[in-house]
Parts: structure tokens; C-alpha cells; sequence
């Protein structure tokens, strides 16, 4: 059986939304899963002196534009979100605690939560928001609301994000196969011949 | 006729050196040419806080590691410069000197020095180093060197770059097609469907 693909991503981050919509398919094409890793890039940002994209002159317009465009290219469903960028603890660490409990639930979890924020344009950074879109995805609600606020859940996720830098992650997505890294949705290509072919 | 795509890039630019290749069968499958527009990629940082990739902490070494492989994956040949990144006035002089005698010209210019900085690894910010390269590609080397020094070719450098950033150009390569914007070799794929479908 071989190694998972390692998918770090963000919340707030669209092209992370796109690529988690992909990376299913393309590794069971392989024979592999899928290792979700939320992480918060806010965090990763202060290493590299990064910025949301949004927020950065000229390149902002260009890329609302290009999470759009993408989108439609990949025929996948995408909204701006009318809050944007978001802080991604709250979901991030329902994640981390669905996948505590039970591994293959925690792509569950990641679907619904980016559906919520990407398509319906919920505000997912509240924790009773979070827990509710994890209630109609089949979780307990009740004890996804108390997760966020468990300290053992929140040390969970600032292991995580220690994790990531320390991977080398420095956006989102970000995938690791057998130790190699790929940064963002525009390298599913490569991953996919790299999977195939062991490397290239 | 249908317009030309616009193609600008910086001769530092890794990812413009490999959409070079890429971007004269791209335009010629939907009987398009190819207008190369050099810019400055330094001058347009200033606007945006940009720096050059492989100066940034984590992106750093990631990104030398994405220019070898994105190489190999489109199977062009790369080798990374022992001078890098460069300023890149020097070529950029001598294709809009290339391009006023000859507009077609210029494919073979820019191909040219590319192929000096990234293949033989000539440092082709060096005026004369940059001339002799021209000089090899079929042009006259003599004039190619005076025109590095030419107060009109400097203005219509400075103009080049000006039109680039109120264009919304960001990065290298920035591919324009019919007034939409793609950022990057790893948008071509958006290109040929836009290009194919008439958008999308």
C-alpha cells in the first residue's frame, strides 16, 4: 500500500477549495488517498512575507478574476464569498477532530465546510456557524461546536500548521507525494504524471 | 485577421523562458500570431511589493525546484543561471530594436537570449554579451550593441513598461488575449480552450 498524498490547504484560500474538489480523483487514479492537512496561512504568511491575494495591488483584481475563470474551467460551482479572507481555526479544527475519530470523515467535513463558505457564502470563521454546516453533513453538531473550543483540538492545529512550515508549505493547496512537494491547483498535471510515472 | 495574443515577459523569468517556448504553436493551432512585449519585471515589483521568487524564505528553494521539474515536465531544456536573477534592460533593448526593422524578427531575438540565459547560462544583462548573442542569431551585432545605448530605444523601453502595468501585468510570463489576462505558463491550458471556444 503506498504513502497517502499529503493535501495541506486553507480555508480562505479558493484555489484550495478547487483543488480539494480534484484530489480525490486523481489520487484514487493511482491507487492512493488523500491525507486532508488543514493549516492556517495567516501563520505560514508571517514566514514568507506573504499577503492575501485580494489584498495585494494590481495582482487582487487579476486574481478574483482568475478564481472565477478557474472555476469555470474546472466546472466546478464557486462564489466570492461576501466575507473574504476569513480566519479558518473554527473549521480547521473540526477537521482535525473528525479526523481524530474517524480518518476517511475528515474529506466529509472538508467538502461541506468549503462548499458553505465557496458556494453558499456562509461565514465559516464563526464556530456556531462551522458546527451547524458540520450537523447537516452528518456530525454531531453539538460536539463539533465543542471541539473548536477544546484545547487539546486547538494544540492539534497549532502542531499542524508547525507541521506544514516545517514540510515547506508556503500557500494553498500544497501536496506532498512521496516527499515531493506541488504547489498549487496548476500542478495537478505534474502530480498526476509524477504518480504515474514515479517521478520524472 | 484576429488580433495578435500579446505575450510579456522578463528575461529573468524561468516561467517566461519555458512560456517562450511554448506560446508560437499555442497562437499558430488558432491562427493567431504572437506580439512579444519585454518588460521589466523589477519596475513593476515596485507597484505591487513583488521580489524576485527565488529570493523569497521557503518559496525560495521550492521555486528553483519548480523550474527544473515544470522544465522536464514540458520537456525543454533548463539549467539554471550561475547569475540570477538579472536586470534584463540589455535583451529587452535589442528585441524592440528587432521589432521595429521586423516584427517577426523578434520571436527569433527573444528565443535567442533566452536560450543564452537559461540553456548556455551567459550572463545577457552584459550589453556586449547580449549583442553577440543577437550577432549569433542572425542579426547585425554591431547595431544590435548600439542600440542597448540608444536614447529612443531606452524611451521605448520605459514606455514598453509603463503600458505593461496599466495593462495589469503583474508577472512574467502575462499572456493578453483579446483583452483577457492569463498570469503564467500554467494558465496555456485556459489559453487554448479561451482561444478554441472564443471564451469560456
Amino acid at each position: 500500500m503506498s504513502a497517502p498524498i499529503e493535501f495541506f490547504f486553507d480555508f480562505s484560500s479558493p484555489y484550495g477549495y478547487l483543488g480539494a474538489q480534484k484530489i480525490d480523483a486523481l489520487a484514487a487514479r493511482h491507487g492512493r488517498t488523500v491525507d486532508w492537512r488543514p493549516m492556517l496561512l495567516g501563520v505560514v504568511f508571517k514566514q514568507t512575507g506573504g499577503a492575501p491575494l485580494t489584498e495585494i495591488p494590481i495582482k487582487g483584481p487579476y486574481s478574483k478574476r482568475d478564481f472565477e475563470r478557474s472555476a469555470r474551467f474546472h466546472g466546478i460551482e464557486f462564489k466570492m464569498p461576501p466575507v473574504f479572507p476569513i480566519a479558518s481555526q473554527a473549521p480547521s479544527r473540526i477537521v482535525l477532530w473528525a479526523k481524530q475519530r474517524d480518518p476517511a470523515a475528515a474529506a466529509r467535513a472538508v467538502k461541506a465546510l468549503y462548499r458553505a463558505f465557496f458556494v453558499d457564502g456562509l461565514d465559516i470563521s464563526k464556530p456556531d456557524i462551522a458546527a451547524e454546516v458540520a450537523g447537516r453533513a452528518g456530525f454531531d453538531a453539538a460536539a463539533a461546536r465543542a471541539a473548536i473550543d477544546d484545547p487539546a483540538i486547538k494544540e492539534a492545529l497549532k502542531r499542524e500548521v508547525d507541521a506544514a512550515i516545517a514540510a515547506g508549505v508556503f500557500g494553498s493547496p500544497f501536496v506532498i507525494v512521496d516527499g515531493e512537494p506541488f504547489w498549487g491547483t496548476d500542478r495537478f498535471d505534474q502530480i498526476e504524471r509524477w504518480l504515474a510515472n514515479g517521478g520524472f
